[in-house]
């Protein structure tokens, strides 16, 4: 199976790109797919699944009021079913997997793995856009935001894998979507996407 | 005009992806004819200049035997050269630049900046390709030859650059060449590059 996984910056476009890829490849791009397996594995609820899969909630420790600590059993639960999911679905069709750690669940599948970043100024213009903000939130606050979210994907991916997050090193493909127009430079992932998957099943 | 700039590590293959990208697209590579002009610019000989021009050689400061130090004049010189000669050159026709500070002299002219990179393994089997090297070179001996070239490189880029060598904000698309057929992904990088150029001329 050929699969690529994005690892993305909040705010670039990664998901939109990870869609767009998945369809001018037609590869399956599992999403909510992912989540309802996990509902199923766990008794959890799905918003609480969303939060942990994608690394916004803190699983390993939690540091209470004396010296010790605690894990977060429900976030530990929820990652293990995801590893077992991820997996199994990666061997049904040839996929595309936005965030929830493909990339390190995958890894030993040689998948493509894309990184997608932007600057400020586009992240900032693309939450606005998508309207999930409160209408009077300033500049600051929408790239607070991103940086809090993009600092609990990086603590999450950063406890599992050794190298990185956002390290180019841990990557095949890094995109900056500043600037740039997403369904333009999709073709030219798709195209990339054959090339990279040509060598990898040919050697 | 279409500029495509490559920054690169050592040994990552990019001006091998460099050449195959301007063949592809029909633009110009741009190399020799660079040093050329260099060198009816001012008195210095051709490999001098390819050394400074690529970031090989110290530039700002010697450090001598007293606390003082002095500029490196010559190459100080052939840096001025160099900028007015690729200013030039990229006004002519669409173009690709590998190396010599393209994407810092030609940034205001929006090029799609790329850096190509790879890992240990795979650079250590390009050197031994190209044949260089002394055969008997161990690895090691290859990768801190490696380093020093790239050392030099992100000296003199960041020197001149608000952002540093190889971060990923200083570029648009970041490749890793580590286990793949640089003539398998030119193609997509050629779509790529299309589409990149298709946003910034339309907007």
């Amino acid at each position: 199976m050929r699969i690529i996984t994005v690892s993305r910056e909040f705010a670039s476009g990664g998901r939109e790109l990870g869609k767009r890829l998945a369809e001018t490849l037609g590869f399956q791009y599992y999403d909510s797919e992912i989540i309802n397996e996990i509902v199923r594995h766990t008794d959890y609820d799905a918003g609480f699944i969303d939060k942990v899969s994608d690394g916004e909630v803190s699983f390993n420790f939690h540091y209470g009021r004396s010296f010790g600590f605690t894990v977060n059993q429900p976030a530990i639960d929820v990652l293990a079913a995801q590893h077992k999911v991820i997996s199994a679905l990666s061997e049904k069709r040839d996929c595309v997997i936005v965030g929830r750690m493909g990339d390190i669940i995958l890894e030993k599948k040689d998948p493509l793995k894309i990184f997608v970043y932007s600057d400020a100024a586009h992240k900032i213009a693309r939450c606005r856009e998508r309207g999930e903000l409160h209408p009077d939130a300033t500049d600051r606050q929408i790239l607070r935001k991103c940086r809090q979210i993009d600092s609990g994907r990086r603590r999450t991916h950063d406890t599992f894998a050794p190298i990185r997050w956002g390290d180019r090193r841990g990557y095949n493909l890094m995109i900056n979507t500043a600037g740039v127009d997403i369904a333009d430079i999709v073709p030219g992932i798709a195209a990339y996407a054959e090339g990279f998957f040509k060598n990898s099943s040919g050697s």
